[in-house]
């Protein structure tokens, strides 16, 4: 089969590689039908992620029709449609049994990282019963890919540990496709302002169609001051830092009101300075994290309510063939106004 | 009346001060019987909190009578025995609305920096029916001036926000007055272990006698490894960080397992390294606080109860003339093996 292979920083190749098969009973064989293209896939390509080994295959979301059970398997059987969890998990680990399946002890995030990804024709999923969605009738299945990865992050790490509520003030420091999915989850909660920050302007304008109340350009520098000016002086009750870099972190720390949370979601390559010389009268809470996808099944039904529509997150279509291109589309997403690509399968 | 009066950095004198007088018709009066030293007191007294004018009686806590009440208090009446709560509030703000109390509006940590404080005979609380407690039958009055300030904070900035729960792994860091507070009040939700850090061998064996489970001397820069070792290399479930240093921040960040949770207690000079690109991934939790004292009611039961012992965080006492030689001691308290000292004015 043919498959997206890391050869090190800066390096992929699609390759050919041999079909994977059942190691454990509780394996699953899948044929991806559609796979997307991660920040995080760009993060490996650039050789930040070194527990990625050469010849790995990357991709950790995806949709597909299950080809092959382990004979541990309950849930699925040969034939099913499912969407494939970013997250490994077994599910009876004290991580797993307290939800932290991001934390799994013998999963976490290892689609392609640890062990071979979807950006191929077949992949195997471990823990199966645990980590693959039934795909509901009548849903979009292009559209779920979205839910693999991107939208349980935004939703999880964002919008439900940033605890957003009704009434509240809402900014969103990052109009990437993680932002983006905070900013469409956190309207489940109804918050009175939603304020997306970003440097580009074709992505706020995309943030406003998607429900951002407010807009900033942030590359003035002037983000703070702009946003205490939309907020009365006030500062916001969420922050949810979408980017990963110490000056949108900074901004997040800087717009807060007493009480207020940062949720941070963006993947950090260097500590940052915590002001909590100011911070530590404000009664802030910060919290990090990777997605556990425990938020999965709720989302599904979301989608199916059509309370959330994920396929607004779909930007361009590639066939597998174009996989190389749609990486480099994805990698210049300001230039191309991508937000998140489909490679199919079919 | 005689009070302890601020005169600018490292000068404070007992001066001779007019009695105040009630302002507004919810203020109360009270005849302070009983305060003591706070930490914060001794910021002040370095020059540390610049919003403290020249001139301004110092102290936050303390228990006293009722002497004269305003038009507006319900609650209280004249010969009323009280607890002055470190935190004055309207209850009515948006921010009391929340028990937000530390940041109300007209309001807030402002006895002892804002407007006059305990350390003298009389004083004038604002919002009274919000800021004052009447003190139950049979309770030792002394006990109780633990509950004016330090055993609020290292209950509701350590122990909740630490968010403790029965069988955890629990760090202390810290082992002052507000870190022994913590300490006493985590055991409300019996947590497995209870580790307590220090510097200092003499508080470390104290800690032992509240309740510590293990105790590390971090004198010679080892405390994380011994903290992971002393948990099987799996680190903590809640930090606390009750001292306000970068190093010992520090500490905290490092010892948390993924899940792990750090409550900053500690009143912090200057910005830490937040080591986020470590942490992004853990699923941690960080919060901060000024104490709203809305667990006051709660705590004063558990000492009704005998649930909670705060006579035991007194090692010293001295009459209300003797409180320069109390400053004293308190500010070398590690030498004079004080934990917290009380003034008395009978």
């Amino acid at each position: 089969m043919k498959a997206v292979t890391f050869l090190g920083p800066r390096k992929i190749e699609v390759m050919e590689k041999p079909k994977p098969i059942i190691e454990k009973e509780t394996d699953v064989i899948i044929r991806v039908t559609k796979t997307t293209i991660c920040g995080t896939d760009l993060h490996i390509l650039a050789g930040h992620v070194p527990t990625v080994e050469e010849g790995r295959i990357l991709g950790h979301e995806g949709v597909g029709v299950v080809e092959e059970v382990g004979s541990g398997v309950k849930n699925f059987k040969k034939g099913d449609r499912v969407l494939i969890s970013c997250i490994t998990s077994c599910g009876k680990c004290e991580n797993c049994k307290q939800g932290l399946y991001a934390h799994c002890e013998d999963g976490g995030w290892i689609l392609g990282h640890l062990i071979d990804g979807t950006q191929t024709e077949y992949v195997r999923i471990p823990y199966a019963d645990n980590s693959l969605y039934h795909i509901p009738e009548g849903v979009d299945e292009e559209a779920l890919v979205m839910l693999s990865d991107i939208l349980p992050t935004g939703f999880e790490i964002g919008v439900l540990n940033g605890k957003v509520q009704p009434g509240q003030t809402v900014a969103i420091v990052g109009a990437g496709p993680v932002g983006m999915a905070a900013l469409l989850t956190a309207q489940f909660y109804s918050p009175a302002e939603l304020i997306m920050v970003d440097l580009d302007d074709n992505r706020l304008e995309v943030a406003k169609k998607f429900g951002a109340t407010q807009v900033v350009n942030s590359g003035d520098g002037n983000a703070v001051e702009k946003i205490m000016e939309l907020t009365g002086g006030k500062g916001v009750d969420v922050a949810i830092e979408a980017v990963g870099l110490p000056v949108t972190f900074d901004i997040c720390q800087e717009i807060l009101k007493p009480g207020g949370r940062i949720a941070n979601v963006g993947v950090h390559g260097q500590s940052v300075d915590l002001h909590i010389e100011k911070l530590w009268t404000l009664n802030i809470t910060l919290t990090t994290g990777l997605v556990s996808t425990t938020s999965t099944p709720m989302l599904l039904k979301t989608v199916q309510a059509k309370k959330l529509h994920p396929e607004q997150l779909i930007t361009h279509r590639f066939p597998f063939s174009d996989i190389i291109k749609a990486y480099d589309v994805f990698r210049n997403a300001a230039k191309e106004k991508a937000i998140k690509v489909i490679i199919s399968n079919d």
